[in-house]
């Protein structure tokens, strides 16, 4: 039995909870301060108010203000926050330094200016390096992975991803069920790329799925042909972002692209570019107070890729789908990219 | 402007007319002794019977048993049969003995015997060398492509494959419409092995669509995480069919498989596999007299694949939805395969 801390109680942190407690280990799931109800619902014995399945009743849950260095003993400590919270859980790590292997759900690239930007398991030990603290290199996870599915376990596939001298077997050991099949990678970077951008194309990939239709029902050649060239442009991506292109060709490309097409936010963004919405109109109406993480990654990666495209360190040739998502969100005009069109 | 016959008046034969004709071609369409409704509603200014779209009235409709040597100066030559079709395009090819381009959009494996199946492009120039016919070397045809949506001009993506020497680029020169994006590759025979391999793979895949559900709705980590295993075990079939990996990653492997779970008769098979029911229930109940081309390729591969095992030529670990899909197909139990199975 191993001690778990999972930091941050949304859907994904509290799915995680479900193959840790069938494996029988100590979990702690700490709420972050937009938790709140997550506390008092768990707190008072109910159910998690947004997951839609049972947790453990043996899981442990306590709001982070109330974790010490002590708690940084855990064997695990898995950052489980969205994109937003990622500035409140490095402060919680630097203030309760885990003393063993740190993973991470959170998907996003981090811009430094100039240059290309940094995934989180870059990013993360630079913020905590400006704190003075210091950890083990992180562990990624990538792969198709709808929280409510794994709460029920449902099965599906991941991949653990940690950089060369960090393996990541031993935490394989820790959370694998025969529903969580977990394979493990030493692309860190190229896994969490392909994490970051899937989300992006996404957009770009269900866009077809509602522009091209027949009696209201979408025609499949267009979506088909998207999804290809989304996932040549993130194997080009991951490459350049430091990372290897077959993780764009495994769980954590080809397979979490495919969930993600599939529903969710940045799909339901990309059918309203699809019948013809910007993606103001769509924020502003139909998914209004909502967050898009692809919109979010587009933004990061535009001004990188356009100074990719002047230093001819890439060519926008390859990049069609990513090319237009980008005027899209930052110049506001309807979704450019069709597969007819060159 | 060019001669452009096509063998074959079946759905996709008769698709490929409408870029054809569109770009302005004389284009012959040769109907087979199973096209005689088609032969009769097209002469009769009728529409095909099965495209459900209209085609060009520019359109030469024949019936193949007409042409003569003559013929054969087409500038390209389409093969569009299906590969039950394949001996009878064999034979017309012999006789009229084509002096340009002959490409092919007929998908499957053939076996040999020992060592491993061929993939049309190389298995046709064979059987015409024992007719003692030299042709140039097919271009195969990938990618994903329904072919009602083409003849309806909704826009895809394909990929047109010629070896080494053997450039398919006038040919896309000749196709290339708006609606019909073509690039063009060198690995003939990896194009060739995905298009036939993509059939098979899509049963395994669409038996997680049924398989996990919630609400009667499918749920979605199950499918997303079987579409990956199954590119990657294209990939290294492609491999070892004499292609290249890459073939997998674009058009023809992953950008078709995705349409081919989307619907058709091997997604129809693979759901009620999903369901429960076995090959030989689905065969002899909902899919009584259909052809589901994904099963012959099992058929063809079953045996090879499993010469390959014994001699280590291939592991099995690595390829657990085409072993359980075999299993299926020869054997006749369900579909042991699933995600959250080792």
């Amino acid at each position: 039995m191993a001690k778990i801390l999972i930091l941050g109680a949304g859907v994904m942190g509290s799915a995680l909870t479900v193959p840790a407690t069938d494996n029988g280990h100590e979990v702690t799931l700490a709420t972050t301060p937009v938790d709140a109800d997550v506390l008092a619902a768990l707190s008072a014995g109910g159910d998690h108010p947004r997951l839609g399945a049972p947790l453990s009743p043996d899981l442990n849950v306590v709001a982070a203000e109330t974790l010490t260095e002590a708690d940084g003993a855990a064997d695990l400590t898995i950052i489980g926050v969205s994109s937003p919270g990622i500035g409140w859980a490095v402060d919680e790590i630097a203030r309760i330094k885990p003393q063993n292997t740190v993973a991470l759900v959170t998907k996003g690239l981090v811009s430094q200016g100039k240059g290309i930007p940094l995934t989180y398991v870059d990013a993360i030990p630079k913020m905590l390096d400006e704190k003075r603290v210091t950890t083990t290199p992180l562990v990624g996870i990538g792969g198709p992975c709808i929280a409510r599915e794994l709460a029920e376990r449902r099965p599906t596939a991941v991949v653990f991803a940690g950089s060369t001298g960090n393996d990541p077997s031993a935490m394989k050991h820790l959370l694998e069920t025969h529903y969580y099949r977990i394979s493990v990678s030493h692309d860190d970077v190229g896994v969490e790329a392909c994490a970051a951008l899937k989300n992006f194309y996404a957009i770009g990939v269900s866009a077809m799925i509602t522009r091209h239709t027949r009696d209201g029902e979408p025609v499949k050649n267009p979506t088909a042909a998207a999804f290809q060239q989304a996932v040549d442009e993130m194997a080009h991506l991951a490459d350049w972002l430091g990372g290897s292109e077959a993780s764009a060709h495994g769980l954590a490309g080809v397979g979490d692209l495919h969930v993600t097409v599939g529903g969710g936010r940045n799909s339901r963004l990309g059918k309203h570019l699809g019948e013809g919405l910007t993606v103001a109109e769509a924020m502003d109406g139909p998914l209004k107070g909502e967050t898009v993480e692809g919109v979010d990654v587009g933004r990061v990666l535009a001004p990188h890729l356009a100074e990719a495209f002047a230093e001819r360190a890439l060519s926008p040739g390859t990049f069609p789908l990513a090319t237009s998502l980008i005027a899209a969100i930052t110049e506001g005009g309807p979704l450019g990219y069709d597969v007819g069109v060159a």
